[in-house]
């Protein structure tokens, strides 16, 4: 009987976790999973929605109870942490953070899923109670009570990505006025800046005070040590809250101990089969590992969950004794502050440059459905375009309804290497509630495509 | 100084000669446009959401007026039938509508857009007043009248394809009570009857009743000649109003006359370019040309207003002397009825076998957003694969808000002849309001991948 070992409870470990169990049963297999927390494969994504009251109940967000998984035969250690890799003994220290006891487990077969913790910069008064980060269920159900319990309505947002605006728009739902303070030029540094300022405009426009270019230097603290205001250089932003949204970076502590091999983000290096590379039977996966992106061909890290379940499913079946290969990303992102959407793939200008790459941008204006259709929306399309070959090298959207799912044609035409003069054929749906007659995507690359042969005219 | 004839000014005739205007001034290329109507450049598409009250208006239909292109130096002929081609003394016989007149107009390059006609069965009764098509503005209007001028609020729509199932959705939003009477075995036959099945069951529940397997065999009148019933062989159904979607037909009969190359569906056979086969100065394009269907090979009459305008682009190019293809279609086709959201892309059971594919299916039940999000609607999608390759063959979409223009992903994915396994990694924009961790396609395409395994094993 083989024993396999698992580091972590959520999307990656326990996704490989049950495809390995489908594929063999207890007798074949015996699965032992870790896990830090109370929880296990909950939707760490759905928090800004529960945090701002769109989601009701916290374990809604949750996929699979620990009680789930150990009735399909996994057995499952919650609040148990792994403290060491023993990689030539093959086995595993682990703790109970109840009681403090510590045992090694032996493995025949290892699953490395620590995820990624928050980026939380040593800046004095960032502990100081009121300044919460979100990246758990615990983070956010500390913050619903902060919310709850503020003595005003004051909430300072520090970074401006994903979780930044998201939040940004929870706390707006609970009638906080909301200050974003952000590193970037513009919000949103997944855009290029120029279209970062269009989200700069309607957060503007939502009532949320964005102030770019603004380093955050202390947390200022009222004399019964919570929080008061958030510092930068050059002022000082009242809160009677504070949220962290400054990213999270890879969880690799344990595998750098072990000197597994970790790449430029310090994320776990794989193979096509998330096997770590130069080991054949230790697989990672989820935010802790970096993962190629397909268009620039470098690696990069790409905390998201819907890698992470991917990651899961492809670790579960190699681990299961079946064949499934993770062939990249090529950087598609989509997310919303209230009704402004937001999406992105492939490259930016700036990653573009950084690896060579010589391109054309194109940026239209048009509508997601036909312009004389009742709630046709704005939406606005830029779209890179490699010089020479016109291969598409990617898209930023932003817009209203119906504008962020779009970019899912470009993930696709990326995937494929399309060009854009190809794309300008492209078959898409058509009708007047769903989209002009010439979609804006397919705008987009009739511009793209006149820029390209401009360019080399 | 050459001079270009286009007869059609509709999306492919006027796209064409703008675009070929673009590329030359009237200094060196004489433009001259044919079209029946008062109207150019309108929206076909648009006037189901016309009649139904979406649009208020039925200019906002119209993209550009006769006015318009003519100040673009186009000459065009509004109210003027083209009645001969004379393609060896390269000239067409045109009549003017309002004065009888007829005349010759030599040319040096041809476009034929001349579009497509309802499928009109010859019933007795159907010219009976309160029968109505639903092809052009002019119908829209008269039927608009119809509606306000109604004696009862019964109607019933003959044939439940796209033109069908708005009709009655628009019907139905001016209170009437409304039967759908169907030929095929399930309303929607663009999709397979399991899918559309669930059309039929959602008609249902919208209060429109739909009789399938039925086919009308006459239109019977009141004392005063106006309709007042819908008969088939087993059964009368009273209507005061009715309205005819039996889909349509190339208007191609002055290019038969001419002896031009026609394919199986009646329609022009071109190039790549757009330009008739076996002819270097003739173009046709939009509803009166057949397309080649990339999944299958095989031409296919695809009327959409998408297609017509991208002919038109092709089209404007070549005679302009820039060089432009339409590589073919895939077959995407959206709709709705009321918020039910209807989408297809690629081959379907039936068209499969046509060409001799073997393939698996599967059908998968999700939601178009995280299933803890407010607004998760559902959605089925069923997938279509090659036996052995696991190539994409096509797929069907039912659902609710968010469930049809996911069809893009497939309608690109079939472009470039992608496997559902290789579609099971697609990097798609994921966020819990906009979908599941597993984008409904993704889960689709898990499902086929494991069903083409199996087929194999």
């Amino acid at each position: 009987m083989e024993r396999l070992v698992v580091i972590g409870g959520d999307a990656t470990g326990m996704s490989a976790a049950s495809q390995a169990r489908r594929l063999k049963g207890p007798e074949d297999l015996e699965i032992v999973a870790f896990e830090r927390s109370h929880f296990t494969s909950y939707s760490a994504c759905g928090i800004p929605y529960w945090v701002g009251g769109d989601v009701d109940d916290r374990d809604a967000l949750i996929a699979r109870t620990p009680e789930e998984h150990r009735a399909r035969a996994i057995d499952l250690r919650t609040r148990t942490e792994v403290t060491e890799l023993d990689l030539a003994g093959q086995r595993v220290r682990s703790r109970d953070l109840e009681s403090g006891a510590e045992s090694w487990t032996a493995y025949d077969k290892l699953v490395i899923a620590t995820g990624a913790r928050p980026v939380r910069p040593r800046l004095p008064g960032i502990d100081a109670p009121g300044v919460h980060g979100v990246q758990n269920l615990e983070d956010g159900q500390t913050l619903l009570d902060t919310l709850a319990a503020a003595r005003g309505r004051r909430a300072v947002v520090v970074g401006a990505g994903y979780i930044g605006v998201e939040m940004a728009e929870a706390l707006l739902k609970h009638g906080f006025e909301v200050t974003v303070v952000n590193r970037g030029e513009q919000p949103m540094a997944t855009l290029d800046p120029d279209m970062g300022r269009l989200v700069h405009e309607a957060m503007d426009g939502l009532g949320i005070t964005t102030v770019n270019d603004a380093e955050v230097t202390k947390i200022l603290t009222a004399p019964d040590g919570r929080v008061r205001a958030v510092a930068t250089e050059e002022a000082e932003y009242p809160a009677d809250v504070v949220v962290l949204g400054m990213g999270v970076e890879p969880e690799t502590k344990l595998a750098r101990a072990a000197g597994l091999p970790l790449g430029v983000y310090g994320g776990l290096l794989t193979d096509l089969a998330m096997r770590v590379r130069g080991y054949g039977n230790v697989w990672a996966g989820g935010d802790c590992v970096e993962v190629l992106d397909l268009v620039s061909g470098r690696e990069r890290h790409v905390p998201l969950g819907t890698h992470a379940n991917k990651h899961g499913q492809v670790i579960g079946a190699g681990v299961g004794g079946g064949y499934a290969t993770f062939p990249g990303v090529v950087g598609t992102a989509v997310s919303k502050v209230c009704d402004l959407e937001i999406a992105r793939t492939g490259l930016r200008e700036r990653d573009a440059l950084d690896v060579g790459l010589r391109f054309v941008t194109v940026t239209v204006e048009s509508t997601s459905r036909a312009g004389y259709y009742p709630q046709a929306a704005p939406m606005t399309v830029k779209m890179l375009a490699e010089l020479r070959t016109g291969r598409l090298l990617g898209v930023q959207i932003v817009g209203r309804e119906g504008a962020a799912k779009r970019v899912d044609i470009a993930a696709v035409a990326l995937t494929a290497g399309m060009t854009v003069e190809r794309m300008t054929a492209l078959d898409l749906g058509y009708a007047p509630p769903f989209s002009p007659v010439w979609d804006p995507v397919l705008v987009a690359a009739r511009k793209a495509t006149a820029a390209v042969r401009k360019a080399e005219g």
